[in-house]
């Protein structure tokens, strides 16, 4: 991440930091990266110009460090969340309630992470592949406990991330559904008995 | 769609409107829609620039015309490979088979979707919901005939989409995989047996 960005070593700095981001984060929502330039960030983070520059080398720098802070946080949010939890149905029950609470709370992310395929591909299969990789070992883990069914780690990893990310769509963005509790209930249940 | 692009009646014309959308998909993968002009889509289509609008009225209409032809694509290749099939789970395979192929020959189909959310929300919403509304009928369907489980019909319908799609981000789009059949096996058998 030090190559992303020269991080602050005071409070006063990291509040400038923040205001840098939160702006850059409400832009890139409204009016997409493209159309964002430094000093649109800026001006609306109430900063000098030139004070970007302290932080970041370039726009696409801002743009990869919430990226990363977006992945970071959806896995420190549910790590939170499942802590003392030992069976993995519950885990995984547990999990998909902390991602849609976290995109309900942050409904700009999947645009933010998909404008990625746009701005370069090559971020959006990074974003994808270590979120994977990362979900890959705990299910190892998971099914080394006999905590889970001996399938294809990487085939469940990205079966959950679609189950995740479409569940999401419709009952987040597409519904605005505040109350999620019986949709997830209802997913791990199909997950846990099978479709057919 | 008639609203949305005046049908030629002749075959020269059909060929003319083949051509723009052809082009017009082009850019929109290459350049983005934001970025592609009318007059880029007729330039690249070798049509005079009036001819366009013997089609369409504007921009956004030739892009619906794409989402609304893709969404059509997708569903007719699943009918006609799973056609005759009475198993829903062999139906699935197939189905997700078919998808990961029509993925594969048209490799920009995910960029061109997933843009509709930086081009309009709606456009995007209604894509989801329309393939849902499909599928869903197609779940209750198997479901009265003992086919699949009775879970949730929109649950599962996002489920499905998600796994699919998410599947295809990595075999197809990431890691261009070109012989898929195992992966596809796997998931079904994931599907099936349940993951816990």
């Amino acid at each position: 991440m030090n190559t992303l960005v020269n991080l602050p070593k005071t409070k006063r700095g990291q509040a400038t930091l923040d205001r840098i981001c939160s702006s850059a984060e409400q832009l890139f929502f409204k009016k997409g990266y493209h159309a964002t330039s430094i000093n649109d960030i800026t001006y609306k983070a109430k900063v000098a110009p030139g004070t970007f520059y302290i932080y970041f080398t370039d726009k696409v720098s801002v743009y990869k460090y919430l990226l990363i802070s977006y992945s970071h946080a959806i896995r420190m949010n549910i790590a939170k969340d499942v802590k003392g939890v030992h069976s993995r149905k519950e885990a995984e029950r547990i999990g998909l309630k902390s991602f849609l609470t976290f995109i309900k709370e942050h409904p700009h992310v999947y645009n933010i992470i998909w404008e990625s395929l746009y701005i370069d591909k090559k971020l959006f299969i990074e974003y994808y592949t270590e979120f994977a990789q990362y979900y890959i070992e705990h299910i190892q883990r998971a099914q080394a406990e006999g905590q889970m069914r001996d399938h294809d780690p990487e085939v469940v990893a990205y079966l959950l991330m679609g189950v995740s990310n479409f569940i999401g769509l419709n009952w987040i963005m597409f519904k605005e559904t505040t109350e999620f509790d019986d949709v997830v209930d209802k997913v791990i249940k199909a997950l846990d008995e099978g479709l057919f």
